[in-house]
């Protein structure tokens, strides 16, 4: 089945909004296996939406619209829905009822503009919006189906799941999207695209999307199927194939960011940690604790700018950032060893680097970053150029010392979400910018 | 003139990827007095893109496409608009040149397949790409105007900038968007909506729009004139009306942030300032150091989860942690005072809370926060609740931080980018949920 989703509203065609509605919309009728062919926008404007509900509904079986169902003037879907249609308006007793008990419960008097919301085309089906005033409509005309709803995230995503779905659920054939998600870090898209197109261009029937995001790449594979079982063995080869040509560079398979990882990571192994920052200024600090529950595994982070509170705070000696500069592999290593002692937690973090726009030169040009990790065990140091501006090189410095974290788990035979895979990959070759730790004794809080 | 946007691309059609270049489209064509009607998005497939291409070259004077200009089998708008503009493909010798040199410049040969990129339908006259190989194509056709844009933002942007844009401004009418942002704090897009909309709905030919994001509240006000004085005078009015209403609240007027409006406000004073975190996680000194040249205000920060770090890192007494618990206004106090004196900063902020999910109490529920903000002349100190999950709790109390410093600012008499705003309030009325400080002497560096 064909479907088109169409955004309802002017509000959408300003510099301010985007739809983003048709997202989740299309994540679900994939699910179901209807593919969605085209994505129109329009204003709140009669003749507009008359020239869009024919058109799509001349195309394909099922049009998804959202937004304009509000109880202003406006707001005219239904209007023009019942007009292309060529049926009645009629007032619905059961939604306005709905309405005016809606209100009710808020002690407030239903405004009589809202009574407009109950006028529903002869014969269409209203859905039910708990979180809201408007209902939306379910039409169905000569074999094709019209489907209108709020336009609110929070009123829309409900309503489809409960409302929609399973009608449409009952009309499909078996066939669906199965979808495989890889992210990647300490390489390029390019680089990404590079290892893995021999591998999925064998698999013309997959769809594969290499997409870019700050610090990581994403990979999608999605295959239209209504053999499961044979989707998910293509989809298991694949994947096979994308773990030989990177490596240890994947760092999650089920949609899971990097800072979702790690602490996932920390937590399993009983491990703590703790980070004195420079060029990022607490951002591996915010990333981590991002997470719920991160108490049980960061202990603290100082971000320390100046020469002096590297000193005070991290205990790196001055006469270190005089001989070796505030942004040299000496200084990152003392940090992380530094605030590892001082929060009292079994790993430290330091990061140093010029995050620009200014302070770069010749031998340290903006970019440059230098990331530590200290354990009982021993420290590892990095020096990596980052791209990019100042946004880009904070974000990617983060990731790369959280990807540090990550590999240092992979690399000690600790305990992992994904065991079969580390198993895999120890003692295996290992490519890409990240490279190995050394094997210090497994990482355990005694 | 109206305008339509077509979005080309299958992947656009997927739940992974958002057509963003219409905003920035409609951003530039509203600028020059260009209406968009409507925005479509198509795959990469012949039928549809004829279609997509019919139907907007019937409705509208000028449409604006982007992608499907590559190299590959895919990539297929050229062709289809040719085919409905009944023209010939022709191969441009000169853009099939500029191709050759471009791959030459990176020493390496052209692939025979990027010699499709050259082919351009009779009479288009091709936009130069120094940013990547696919030029773009403008053509124009009884009295209808096409631009064929690459997808890639970093190419299709200065294309449309450098070549598209002079040939529409030579044929627009004098008609332009006037447009205004203010940026508001501490109250709800409810709560704004209510204070501004007797003022707004005075002014029906002035399209205004509140936006709610993370821990702000946006108010656009757009007007098409092509009598900009007389549109700025009535915008200029609106805006007074606003700041009456919304009082201190609005912290920008000309789409800066609060991030940026904090640091310029520390630079101008030539103040310096320092954190100490607990449940915002370093979100507070993130942002802070998110702005080039941070290290001139910013000394430094702590992120003490535990109450052990609470102590060792910004002096908090074991003993007031005990008796009033680490989320209170006893603690915010402390560790906003002993940060400022650990590193020696005019100004100290201290954060502490629930974030959640876990952790809350019937008395302290998630989402309870207590700011302080220390400086010589004393200690303030706010207790807030916020709603929403553990991000948006985070962000709106950094964001809250932000504002009491913002708000020392304003009412001590300092330098401030809006030094007119400034007078004309300080000793008004204040309202929302900021609060004025009380006024100590003048933040100024000895």
């Amino acid at each position: 089945m064909k479907a088109e989703i169409i955004a309802v509203g002017s509000e959408l065609l300003t510099p301010d909004r985007l739809d983003t509605n048709s997202l989740f919309l299309t994540e679900e009728l994939n699910k179901l296996g209807v593919e969605v062919v085209r994505k129109s926008v329009v204003g709140d404007n009669r003749e507009d939406l008359l020239a869009a509900f024919r058109e799509s509904r001349n195309r394909v079986e099922l049009v998804i619209a959202c937004g304009g169902l509000g109880p202003t003037e406006d707001d005219m879907t239904r209007e023009t829905v019942a007009e292309l249609l060529g049926r009645k308006l009629v007032r619905d007793p059961a939604i306005l009822q709905a309405i005016e008990g809606r209100f009710r419960s808020f002690k407030r008097e239903m405004p009589e503009i809202n009574a407009r919301q109950a006028m529903v085309p002869e014969g269409a089906e209203a859905l039910d919006n708990p979180r809201g005033t408007a209902p939306g409509l379910w039409i169905e005309d000569r074999g094709h189906m019209v489907a209108l709803l709020p336009g609110p995230p929070r009123e829309m995503k409900p309503m489809f799941l409960e409302h929609v779905l399973p009608k449409l659920a009952r009309r499909v054939s078996g066939v669906r999207v199965i979808h495989r998600e890889l992210r990647v870090t300490g390489l390029g898209e390019s680089h990404v695209e590079q290892r893995i197109a021999p591998i999925y261009k064998r698999y013309p029937d997959v769809n594969t999307t290499v997409l870019a995001a700050p610090g990581e790449v994403q990979v999608h594979l999605r295959i239209w199927s209504d053999d499961f079982g044979h989707a998910n063995r293509i989809l298991d080869e694949i994947v096979q194939g994308f773990d030989i040509a990177l490596t240890d560079r994947i760092f999650s398979r089920d949609g899971s960011t990097l800072d979702e990882v790690v602490a996932q990571l920390l937590l399993l192994n009983n491990a703590t940690i703790s980070a004195a920052e420079s060029c990022t200024g607490g951002l591996f600090a915010q990333r981590l604790t991002s997470i719920a529950g991160s108490s049980a595994y960061f202990l603290g982070g100082v971000v320390c700018y100046s020469n002096e509170l590297k000193t005070a705070w991290a205990d790196v000696p001055a006469s270190l950032l005089q001989a070796k500069g505030a942004v040299s592999a000496e200084v990152a290593t003392a940090l992380a060893d530094g605030i590892r002692h001082r929060a009292g937690s079994l790993i430290g973090v330091g990061i140093t680097g010029i995050a620009g726009p200014g302070g770069g030169s010749d031998e340290k040009p903006v970019g440059t970053v230098h990331i530590a990790i200290s354990t009982a065990a021993g420290v590892k140091e990095r020096l990596v150029h980052f791209p990019g501006d100042r946004e880009m090189i904070r974000i990617q410095a983060s990731q790369a010392a959280l990807d540090m974290v990550r590999i240092h788990f992979l690399y000690n035979g600790a305990q992992s979400p994904h065991g079969s895979h580390v198993a895999k990959h120890v003692g295996g070759q290992v490519g890409g910018a990240g490279g190995a730790l050394p094997s210090p004794a497994p990482l355990k809080r005694s």
